[in-house]
């Protein structure tokens, strides 16, 4: 990330919200301390601009922190020798081991910039298959050892690391070979697919079978099917499919105690739903080695808009109308007057609504209308729409937008290097406390930073799905941050703004997941009695205990609360 | 069902698939051996013209059995004597008792008119809050009974009966007090609702609020909000939001263990989803005291038409077209010849499509258009649309079917009289095994019927639900059945069509629900560990394994099958 890169995941988008599927090859190297692909991030020209336009707001470090390289990595040496069977699968060399330490969060970042490594996994494995899945697992239960579902290694909320608190050796279960598309039933317009693929490269395989899964959750380029079913990630579509349950028709996973497999059907009465148990497992349950999902043709018909409010909450109010109509927007994003100039799809003057509309089977040039109808009823000011036929979308706020969504992970690494806290908070609420919801987050957080003396800082916030009853909002700090200590800082604003999320009646996360960082809200919002069943149904899988301890749950503990 | 009734539950219909909802008074007086209100049945002369419809195909008895009278009831003394606080809600007299035994199948009305009441609920118990039913549930847990959930009562698949093969004493804990609308939120347009109202005093409260549900099961009358969340209920819309699941925000339960609740968000990515614990629990975790449910304003738009197809599978197609268009149509609905003309919508020289679309926001016009396009490119004639403004719709051959979809359960008891074995399947299955599975679930359903000598009979089916990926399958037999056996001849038929359901990719159940009957086929269809992560679920609960033992899971089973 140090040397210019060629500047791969910022090139042609092809549409709404969706990323080049092409660019980044899944042979290329992963940076180990940062986000994607060794070359991949910024240009210095683009990094000095980048700071430039934050600069004036908040204080920037003189010099920026150089990157880690290989050399520098100094770890303790594996506890694990693999048996012979699964050696030719296992990695227990520094790199590997490093870039599996940590997810992608600002404080895995910060971490890998200091250089520190505390608990890395003993061994990186990359079983071939299922039955090499399940062969990890027995070993692991043989000789006690944790074991940590890896699939793009995204998580930023601590959902990939060792957990602290226990001295066992740790196994890191990268999915990665688990990586095709098995099968395409165009008829019933279904794909099964491992869960170890990644976005680019299952797109990549679906576009030859003509169909797409279009679920482009930020972390796209670096994350995969299985991990999204596991973190019920969110993505392309900010209405009515927001999310990976909705296209979910069946999962096979490993578990210590077999294989498991949902049968799959378009929909069913019979009994709690069982695929509903591994949406959201967040790796405590098993690895999840394929789904069968529902794809689709590719969008024929487009059409999409950006509209300015004079106040947020006009344009709030708006987009409470459009995700009440029943137009189902495919995007409905709304960036506050910060957020839009931040990105450079605005600056700063207006909030805007990122509206677009999307069908494979009809002209939209309807439903657009009613939706400008909607945003002007709400005193928006639409641009001229864009109402095309192909793939391409040039309206230029939205692919400002929309390029500047795509960057955010390579564009955040950069300001990290260069002193800066930036981090995000996202949650959801229902419409009736959203106003006041918002303000409240706001204002704890701008409250903390000020506290820490994080201050003068750039707080913006955007939304970034909607619902009929209700919204997800998604805040990102960008703060000063002491040379050393940021991540005290941090946990102290983090702290303030998860009470407040569930103090306000929010959840403490609409898709980033729960994982370690988020367990203190988490045991505030789930009911206790569900934590138990959690578990016990945990148990039944994982006697042991092995799998991602500490995620969701905590395993030691027998008893409700 | 003896006298002719007042003919309530027939009367006018508002829209499509919607029934009245003002008609039935929840203080009238419940049929205690088959479905609905007594008084509410089909006229003398109604029932004469059904039993005339069907004559010329299948055999009819020439005596109807008359229907019993509570003089008639004999039961086994309670085993139970209500502690005194319980006792003002508590009723041990036989009729109350004979009429909570069963649910509505046909086996259960069988057993009615022979007068077989065999495991009758010792007590029946109508706790008038929360409060209440956790008093009740401890006291079932001080006596050691068993407790089985009842709501409306209006299962179909044994769902809250007793056990056959458990000595314990029964309590049935009716929720009937639980029914209110407790809080509507206009502004996120969901409401707070009381697990134990039934359909039509739900929506007659929602609608002072100038809201509605739109939740519309065949059950709608004879079934409540908690029912439909503990059977995964399927209602109006025949795609898209299908199910209760789509609507349910928030649950609160009262179980053995203590209070449930989940947090009213709109959408939340935080570990698996606690909600869809209860969604098909059918009773087995606890009781669903409330609910907040997405309600939404009553449709000012809609658009309707009927379309005739000359094979099925064209028909079918067509449908498939609709759910993949994006449409999302509120009715899809395919009858095939048989059915339309045993329901009275056609006369059966053609396969008919009822299809309609609705909004509260816009026009429809647009959206029928294209389903228009779909309809005839796949080979369907179209009816004169009827584009309305208003709630009032009068395509005749849709009208006609929506009357018989409702009055179907007063029919059923009718056929039942009459000696005929009369009764359902419903299923789901993916697109790609749609024309096989249709054809071998309705190969076997006639040799099993001709195998039991219930021959012959008419064998009706059609297409209730749509998806992008499948569709649900219902299927009607109306079979002459022997004087005594009539249950045995069905349990043949019965299963043999779950096998065939089953070895056919489909699901046991859509919507009827899992209860005793579907157990074989269940256990087929759901992972094996699965059912060992409910019943661990369960066990946190209900550790004295009261609620509803046998249903979904067997809960003396601790391994494994």
């Amino acid at each position: 990330m140090e040397s210019p890169g060629t500047g791969c995941a910022g090139s042609a988008l092809r549409g709404d919200c969706e990323p080049a599927v092409t660019c980044a090859s899944v042979t290329a190297t992963r940076c180990f301390w940062g986000w994607g692909y060794e070359g991949a991030g910024l240009s210095d020209h683009d990094e000095d601009n980048l700071v430039e336009r934050v600069r004036h707001v908040v204080r920037v470090a003189p010099t920026p922190i150089a990157a880690p390289t290989p050399e520098e990595i100094r770890l303790a040496p594996s506890r694990l020798r693999p048996p012979t069977g699964l050696a030719p699968w296992c990695r227990v060399d520094d790199l590997d081991r490093a870039g599996h330490t940590y997810g992608k969060s600002f404080r895995d970042v910060v971490r890998a910039l200091e250089r520190r490594w505390d608990r890395p996994p003993d061994v990186v494995v990359r079983p071939p298959d299922e039955a090499g899945v399940a062969a990890v697992l027995d070993w692991a239960a043989r000789v006690g050892a944790v074991v940590i579902p890896y699939g793009g290694g995204s998580s930023v909320v601590g959902g990939v690391e060792a957990p602290a608190d226990d001295d066992r050796p740790v196994i890191s279960l990268d999915t990665g070979e688990l990586n095709q598309v098995l099968e395409v039933d165009r008829v019933s317009r279904a794909a099964r697919i491992e869960g170890g693929v990644l976005g680019p490269s299952l797109e990549a395989q679906l576009r030859s079978y003509g169909v797409t899964l279009r679920h482009y959750p930020q972390s796209f380029e670096m994350s995969t099917l299985g991990g999204w079913i596991a973190t019920r990630s969110a993505g392309h579509y900010a209405t009515l499919h927001t999310r990976i349950d909705d296209v979910v028709e069946s999962i096979r996973a490993v578990t210590p105690s077999g294989a498991w497999e949902s049968r799959r059907v378009p929909s069913s009465g019979a009994g709690p739903s069982a695929d509903r148990l591994w949406l959201g497992s967040e790796g405590i349950l098993g690895v999840i080695t394929s789904a069968w999902v529902r794809v689709q043709p590719r969008p024929q018909y487009r059409a999409s808009g950006v509209a300015r409010f004079a106040t947020w909450r006009a344009g709030a109010l708006a987009v409470r109308a459009l995700a009440q109509s029943g137009l189902w927007p495919a995007s409905c994003r709304l960036l506050d007057g910060r957020e839009a100039a931040l990105s450079g799809a605005g600056v700063g003057d207006a909030h805007l609504l990122l509206v677009g509309v999307e069908s494979s089977d009809h002209p939209v040039d309807y439903e657009m209308a009613r939706a400008r109808e909607i945003i002007r009823d709400h005193g928006g000011q639409m641009s001229d729409d864009r109402v095309t036929g192909d793939a391409n979308d040039t309206n230029d706020a939205a692919v400002r937008w929309r390029s500047s969504f795509l960057r955010a992970p390579y564009q955040r690494d950069v300001f990290v290097r260069h002193g800066l806290i930036v981090e995000t908070f996202e949650t959801a609420v229902t419409w009736d406390r959203f106003d006041g919801f918002v303000d409240g987050v706001l204002t704890t957080a701008e409250a903390a930073l000020r506290e820490v003396d994080a201050w003068p800082s750039l707080v913006t916030h955007r939304i970034t799905h909607a619902y009929p009853d209700g919204a997800a909002l998604y805040v990102t700090v960008l703060a000063p941050g002491h040379a050393t200590g940021r991540l005290a800082q941090w946990d102290e604003v983090k702290g303030a703004v998860m009470a407040a999320v569930i103090s306000g009646g929010g959840t403490v996360t609409h898709h980033h997941g729960v994982g370690r960082d988020h367990r203190r809200g988490y045991d505030d919002e789930r009911p206790d009695l569900f934590a138990a069943q959690l578990a016990a149904a945990k148990r039944v899988v994982d006697p042991g205990a092995i799998l991602n301890p500490g995620v969701l749950i905590d395993p030691a503990t027998r008893r409700v609360r």
